[in-house]
């Protein structure tokens, strides 16, 4: 069994971001030299995410008007919010959003379907974050 | 380490749909061989969802009628579908459900509790759209 | 290849708990002797979520407060609950909070971010639950 681990760091100017990390992903999977196995990439933080889906930049307007309606920011309106943060709406939003993606590798490369990219979505940046990137298989 | 990769195709007569795709894992999950691992399964177009619930036809009335309220189909209010679509909701019912489901292999069987059941979620079907199913272990 | 499986059962007073499980997962990773590999957390009750978040109380109450406003316990608005059952909203709540959680593990140990716990959600307790680990690695 092979196995390769590596993190990347985000430190988004604003407190929201969906930035596509596909080819880091891509990259690290090609260095692991694993032809048949899993890749696993997950937000190491607890108010963000890491999801597939289009990388469309209206539809990531829509996320956010949509993520918005169903766990609005309104930082009064949250008991975690009297711990002295502002975010718990974004505790919120990466549990709509996910934490992770599980990802088949065949041949060598990324089983994805036409549109799949990975996105990190941020909802409490500018401050540094992480994500975790793990490949197994062989 | 053994692994295998299957893919499964539906192109479901409306626009949405849930399929009970437990009896196909099965047959991949016996055919690959593995005894101790993990199977992961997941839609490859990023307007369907692979989920574990209850295969109970009031429960799937009662997931439409929910997913409608959360994320409306209302096509002339998202910004995607000024790209010349009509799915932008379907991109966010995909969000509530999940992309994927990673399910245990113990002694050779998927290792359930008494009512999992795996599921193909389409929201915009009419159209040929892939499941993917990659076993690993040994 | 080595793996290891075991089961966690919760048997909850109220209906809703919140259970920090990161412990005993980190117990069952530390015997399995993988030092590298993934381990997976999932509820095998489809009333019942695996999910990372945050340890804190006053987050946890705002999770219970917004899954009420999302998918309201209201029994008598669910097909579902024709068969017998009251647990309709319980079904929809997994659905926002999540099944499983994949977890890295890196030298041997839960490859976590700062914040990051294991939590098991359970929306219709008072009644034996299971949860399943299942680590896979070297």
């Amino acid at each position: 069994m092979k196995s390769k681990t590596a993190y990347l760091t985000f430190n988004t100017p604003d407190r929201h971001a969906f930035i596509n990390i596909t080819p880091q992903v891509r990259k690290i999977v090609d260095e692991s030299g694993v032809k048949e196995g899993m890749v696993l990439v997950n937000a190491m933080h607890i108010s963000a995410s890491v999801f597939i889906n289009d990388d469309e930049s209206g539809l990531h307007q829509d996320f956010e008007k949509w993520l918005e309606r169903l766990a609005p920011h309104s930082p009064a309106s949250y008991l975690h919010n009297q711990t002295g943060e502002d975010n718990a709406d974004a505790h919120l939003k990466r549990q709509i959003m996910g934490r992770e993606a599980v990802v088949a590798i065949t041949s060598g490369k990324l089983d994805f379907g036409p549109w799949e990219q990975i996105f990190y979505g941020e909802f409490d940046g500018r401050r540094p974050k992480r994500v975790l990137i793990k490949v197994m298989g062989e």
